[in-house]
């Protein structure tokens, strides 16, 4: 079957024609979604990335098509498989949460130990399938960043337990949540939180573009410039841009006591420097940081039901997010935009 | 009533006759505990505590007697108050948990805004007070630093609930939990996690001295030297040593995944430089890192168990703790240990 | 200003003008939903109801328009009150959790202790207001009702903590609830357990109407004829028909080991028998069994998510939901709709 | 070797030379206790009972030693056998914790599928032992029953998380408990609850006999006769007489809003009646009954812990707690005390 293909820890990518067997009901892909992960690889820049036998088939965001009956789903369904599978040998991965996995041996599709999905078609067990609703095929594949962010926040209020968390009213609505970053993931992230009941804000080093203001004011965000002198202090802070140090230097000072410090981004440069008295300061405000990766089968849920939420509350945003679609039969541009993240992009899917 | 006084910010410590009206039943002081706070006060170092009208009597360790009965304890009562008062407009400090105070007003006795306990008696709410069972008053004056360290541990079991934590066989046993530091937080810890099932390590930048040794052996804690190369990997690491960030740049790299930082220790020097490569890997092992302070009148009363308990089980170790008595009528004696750490120190009393 | 007015321990409804003073913002009522409790009012059978100064307004559930701008919500903002208001003295209340009361001496609008919903306009402080999002303005009275199954199932799960209840892929698509009853809160109670990933099976002590297998099918649950034999057993069991105890006894050993039972519905008649043998089964089976009553704002706060959500992927379902809508002029039909529910009946809604 | 042979589901008791093979390092077998489930069986009257071809070795409970190194025990180390195994299927057994078994397909030591521990030695994987501590070494045998206890209380707080349950000053302090039953069990009860910090009530039909009213004083916890009136209501109660439902039906109306229910005793006789009125106030007070049973590992750590802590803390009620130890040489006695409660027995122990 034709599949896109690459050779990490090289760079470069191809399309060619492979031969994997696999176990489980055949599910034929309808669409890739495409991320900064993958690009990584395909540029050779991902010391994690690995080939299996020789080449790596690229992808871990996939919407597909169930090609036979399961005991749980139907011929015709709409499925997403998932991406991280457990290593077999430890507790958490035994409980399906492989996001927690304590071997660091699990294994990532399209990146290290698995094939990917980019390619005709995959076979998977109904375990790691998650069913799309027909509702939401145009932005499905959105659901598989999107169940990163699921578990992040439900792994943030799950640590906040550590306190009274909830405000006077029951709500979340007097905790501020400030996210660094206006990217697909900042973006999923403030339509998230507010849906959670907290007050948002969003920020960048810059004022917003056109495209985000209007983003923003749909969602009832409010807009932070990192640049300006900020006067206000957060409950909680997700770092999303994953730009560099700097922006967790200039950001983790903003934190209220008890406050939560969730790092999402992978920053790419800088090293942060924190002094003794400001460590002292995390002791004396009970601040919590933490890092935050990966969601799995139920964050993948979560997210289904999210994105049909939001398609019907949201429709200015959630119909901006796919801004391009690439045929897997127009092979140079698919390697442009596996290649360089183009200008105003939000999430680019490949067409089988 | 006679007292010790200090003056923050200004250095300096005496014992003076003071006129302090208080509410609630009377307690006639029988102890006091000196800490590392004390001194930085009576050093002129702790920019934190504050003088009320002028003077501030030190304190915040004290075992005294009821002197009148309340609804719920009787004349002749071993108590002891708790430090902490809460602010009285955050909901965490309504509920009893200024540990986790939102305002940062809280009140802190013989720190800031409240008069200590080194005087001949105080007046307090029965709601502020914990009964002392007669059979640990040799050592109950322990109850109050200990009582930080249980509020410390059961914060570090509520955040790992995000993931799957406890072992195969429903225990804590297989969990390696590092501790920095051998003083008289690091052994109170090392006793409280082995008392929660924990695999106990605890380590400072040499080896062990005699009773230190003695101590680890009565415990079954293993030692470290941090100075050494350390091939183990942790679950968890609590930094209680308080020297400087070298200890935190030293032990962070050997959490296991999921792993858990906590810092207990107020580090004096340096500064903490974490790359962004470093980063990334808190993002890829969902690193927690979390600041851990105060106990409340729940931990004081579970420090109270424990205490009991570890009387019977670790007899050497609990009657090595107090190193010296001082009379409150020693008054060069006093100004000495209120001054500097005394070589062998674990925990210095005040005697009434 | 115009009302419905009761006057409970008496039966007997009518519309009256009366002039009621609140504080807090105008909010001009647009609908009310009504529901079995306001029919028992006026029915003169709920003992719990109480007249404040000979009368009471009737009404808990109320779609309203705010008049005026407050810190948080603008005018022209759709809301919803919430219908049960804290004791003042108890914790519970104080947090905003009074369906955790205490005292019992919390207020509930229309039934007692506070004038109810049912009138040309209500103050209120914005506290107790939940922003009501202008998509489902058709559907919304209907979030009331829903509030209180989000607080139960949240309990439900809340409960099950106790043990390891997600399945082995993380989710809860092993686990099986069977809800009792048909009605509207059977019907809501499927939606949600789907939404929350459960394996849902709705019952009744007949076979199905049309008008019901077509909303089964189209959420996906399966039916139950609690008359004939039922060979499965249940991870959980909703009883939401209030019918009778008889429905409980049929029910209850249905239930697997470490199986929640939740009584949502009110039961009419009958007498539960357990035999002591029973009761042993309970604790070989560490069964549980939970009155499940009220939701409060964080709750409403959710159902007005799922509504928006439910609306765009349970189309036919939520367009059922409203089977009547009765204008405020309409006396003679308001009092019909009021004393007895109409044949078919699911939701009804005045209209102002 | 020797060891106590019953032969399920007929009656009768004998002490006979069995050839029994296990793997794991030995443990020779120091003590045994007696329970009523050991006499049900000695008495034909557990059905739950089964032979392992032909026979079946009886007990529980046991205190046994060490005779080779494991990975983290040393020969000669006292050693504890958790008495319930997983059915190696479920979740929860796969988890440490079959006290949440799910498919019932356990193993019970002495009971059902696993021959028991009086014999003269056993062998085990050190998965299933647990070390008990030299100085509590002739209560120690308190420990397997205390287990379940201990497993029941983290039940009960685990459940009333559902709301906020600590008092205002963050203790359990303002909480009370009612304890039925003054047996072994009621006894355990009523130290544990008072070591969470519960204001504790224990229970009995009469009034309190002389050795009785001697424990409740040492332990502080207060004595309700339940063949009078009792005017006050509790915020859990524990049923841990297991006489009867009367005792049932005469203690749940005394639960305050959001009280918990827990069964823990096996009742004998009679029906629990629950009128429909009943029920409603189940529903409306947010009342939560639970079948409590089985701790586990964790749980008997717990209770090595707090069996060390009594003995110093409650020296009279520990001390009296070895009512009789027959040795395994005194058959005569031995099939007495394996056949019928004896006067004034609190815990009989078998010595080997
Ligand atoms: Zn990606
Ligand atoms: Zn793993
Ligand atoms: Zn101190
Ligand atoms: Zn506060
Ligand atoms: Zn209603
Ligand atoms: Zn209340
Ligand atoms: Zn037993
Ligand atoms: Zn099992």
């Amino acid at each position: 079957m034709k599949a896109i293909i690459v050779h990490p820890p090289g760079a470069g990518v191809s399309i060619e024609d492979v031969n994997i067997n696999g176990n489980g009901p055949g599910i034929k892909i309808l669409e890739n979604g495409i991320c900064g992960t993958d690009r990584e690889i395909v540029n050779g820049e991902l010391s994690a990335a690995t080939s299996l036998n020789g080449f790596l088939v690229l992808g871990h965001e996939a919407l597909g098509i169930l090609e036979e009956d399961t005991k749980n789903l139907r011929k015709g369904d709409l499925v997403m498989p998932i991406n991280r599978r457990g290593c077999g040998r430890c507790l958490n991965c035994m409980l399906g949460r492989p996001d927690f996995c304590e071997t660091g041996e699990q294994l990532e599709a399209g990146i290290s130990g698995m094939h990917g999905f980019m390619r005709e078609y995959i076979n998977d067990d109904e375990r790691y399938l998650v069913k799309v609703p027909d509702v939401i095929r145009d932005i499905a594949i959105m659901a598989q960043p999107l169940a990163d962010l699921e578990k992040s926040i439900e792994e943030m209020i799950s640590i906040q337990k550590r306190l009274h968390w909830p405000c006077i009213d029951g709500t979340y609505n007097c905790r501020k949540v400030l996210i660094t970053g206006t990217g697909t993931i900042g973006i999923l992230f403030a339509m998230l939180l507010k849906t959670y009941g907290f007050s948002v804000y969003i920020s960048n080093k810059r004022e917003p573009n056109d495209i985000e203001s209007k983003i923003f004011d749909e969602l009832s965000v409010k807009y932070k410039n990192l640049s300006n002198k900020i006067d206000e202090s957060f409950d909680a802070i997700i770092e999303a841009s994953g730009s560099g140090t700097d922006v967790i230097e200039r950001t983790l000072p903003l934190l209220k006591n008890n406050g939560f410090y969730g790092i999402f981004g992978f920053e790419k440069t800088g090293t942060l420097n924190l002094t003794s008295e400001f460590l002292q300061g995390i002791v004396y405000k009970s601040i919590n940081i933490t890092g935050l990766i990966n969601g799995q089968k139920p964050h993948m849920e979560m997210a289904m039901n999210h994105l049909i939420q939001w398609k019907k509350q949201f429709p200015k945003t959630t119909s901006m997010m796919i801004t391009e679609k690439v045929s897997i039969n127009n092979e140079r541009r698919l390697k442009e935009v596996l290649s360089k993240k183009r200008p105003g992009e939000i999430k680019i899917k490949i067409i089988w």
